[in-house]
């Protein structure tokens, strides 16, 4: 059987199932990071990302984005926690005949997002390999008061996004903020039922929120912020890795966000029952069908 | 500029001298894990290391054994710092026309040694890749009184291995059990003032610890305990992965050790002062000259 039956997610679902975990571990594989006790007061993150050459960025793209990227995707998972990150390792594999330039220029590139976020790069490991690879694995921290999970989203909830969806891989994927301003305001401010970051489009990332919380949701097309790089609202529903904080919050506390004005926050649906599942609404109220794309690695 | 010409070495010292890092942080990059601060009595160990196909395995390799060794040579680094292994993110880079049942040959290899170790998997990343990649970050716990760096072999010290070098090659890099019992029965009953693992070879490795601790060293050739899969002393010398353990320790706590009687733990030589850099002595007392060998990436 071929891996393109199951798929990414199929196949991490298969492995979960085969592990056990002790008591100290308060989420293992599934949401956006692993959650370890840690004292106290707080939970210790842990989440790791690999990006590869021809699947995450090309030979052609600024190895000093592609620094950035490859920790900017992890920063973004703790945000998506609630927490802050604090230590990472990078795992570089070089290609043979790289130049010492192209290897400065990555390593700047995450250094100088390591700097940005406060976040100390302890160590790694570097191997040869055929095409550029970076795996960045990162310990954040998180009160566990403020932790967020994909979990716990109740029907009744309001559907946020932040900033703007849609056309990321025109430059946004490289340039990327992640979100942990934003996330910390959330967290501290509301009480913050369900958060994952958009990685593999909306409609996908949306799907894991409801799978794990048991819900359904019905989100309202014209409500979605389209990036200016989006060609159409497919591209804002679908289309990958514009690392924006999905997320939901009671009625009441909807209310309390919205009264801030904030323009980063936008609602965009509500969660309902499991047995509507995923309901796309269109521009003129009409019901629009769900397509399950998104990305892909197999 | 190739990275050939600055090496695998040459570029971690490079990078290493770019980054900040904050009071929290006992050691960063440059020894077998970092050292960070955890609690009153316990420091926490943070590694990785990213294997690949054709540099740490060939295509034809059980893949069973891969995802163990994935996981092995981490916790092997947990070793040569004193501690034990606790939770690990496994990033997984697939070729697209992978099988399921390669997936799941490497899961349980991994899975495996996890059990034996009672290592948490508790997450990890899953991506496309040409060809079949895997890294695994690791944290684990070390008391603060049995912390070992290899920076704090003294001159006078005795230098010991565990069990046998060379050719490793042939078998035991894929299935070596990582030296913890042996490294956790040295720091609770001796103090042990440096040690690391032997992953890219005796004379390479043994040069990180004299680097770091600023001392010299004699070793006789005749005293190193060769595997059965050696060819020769050579390969005991300078091949790599053989994932043992090599520290020092006093004079008087050297004499405790050997007065135990156990075989695993075999004295080679002597931390002598740093002008002396590297000597190897022949079976007929004899100087022999040091080669610049050992595993390299590039």
């Amino acid at each position: 059987m071929r891996l393109t039956k199951i798929g990414e997610f199929g196949l991490i679902e298969r492995f979960k199932k085969r592990i056990n975990l002790d008591s100290s571990v308060i989420k293992g594989s599934g949401d956006d990071c692993a959650v370890i006790k840690f004292n106290k007061n707080k939970y210790m993150l842990f989440t790791c990302d690999m990006i590869v050459e021809g699947v995450d960025f090309t030979t052609r793209t600024n190895p000093y984005l592609v620094g950035r990227k490859a920790l900017a995707v992890s920063i973004s998972d703790i945000a998506a926690c609630g927490g802050v990150p604090a230590y990472c390792l990078v795992s570089l594999g070089l290609k043979p005949n790289s130049s010492l330039e192209l290897a400065d220029k990555i390593f700047k590139g995450l250094r100088d997002l390591a700097r940005e976020f406060k976040i100390n790069i302890v160590g790694g490991d570097i191997s040869r390999a055929d095409k550029l690879t970076i795996d960045v694995s990162l310990i954040g921290f998180v009160e566990k008061k403020y932790l967020v999970l994909r979990s716990q989203a109740k029907v009744g909830d309001k559907i946020f996004v932040t900033g703007s969806l849609g056309g990321s891989l025109k430059n946004k994927h490289l340039k990327f903020i992640p979100r942990v301003r934003e996330a910390r305001f959330l967290v501290k401010n509301f009480k913050i039922n369900s958060m994952i970051d958009i990685s593999d489009g909306l409609v996908q990332d949306m799907g894991h929120i409801l799978k794990q919380s048991n819900v359904g949701a019905v989100v309202y097309e014209g409500l979605i912020p389209k990036s200016k790089q989006a060609k159409s609202i497919e591209d804002s529903l679908y289309s990958g890795e514009d690392f924006e904080l999905l997320f939901s919050l009671s009625h009441k506390e909807a209310k309390r966000l919205l009264a801030k004005n904030l323009k980063v926050f936008r609602p965009i649906g509500e969660i309902v029952d499991k047995k509507q599942g995923l309901r796309l609404i269109d521009k003129h109220s009409r019901e629009k069908q769900v397509k399950a794309r998104g990305f892909r690695h197999f």
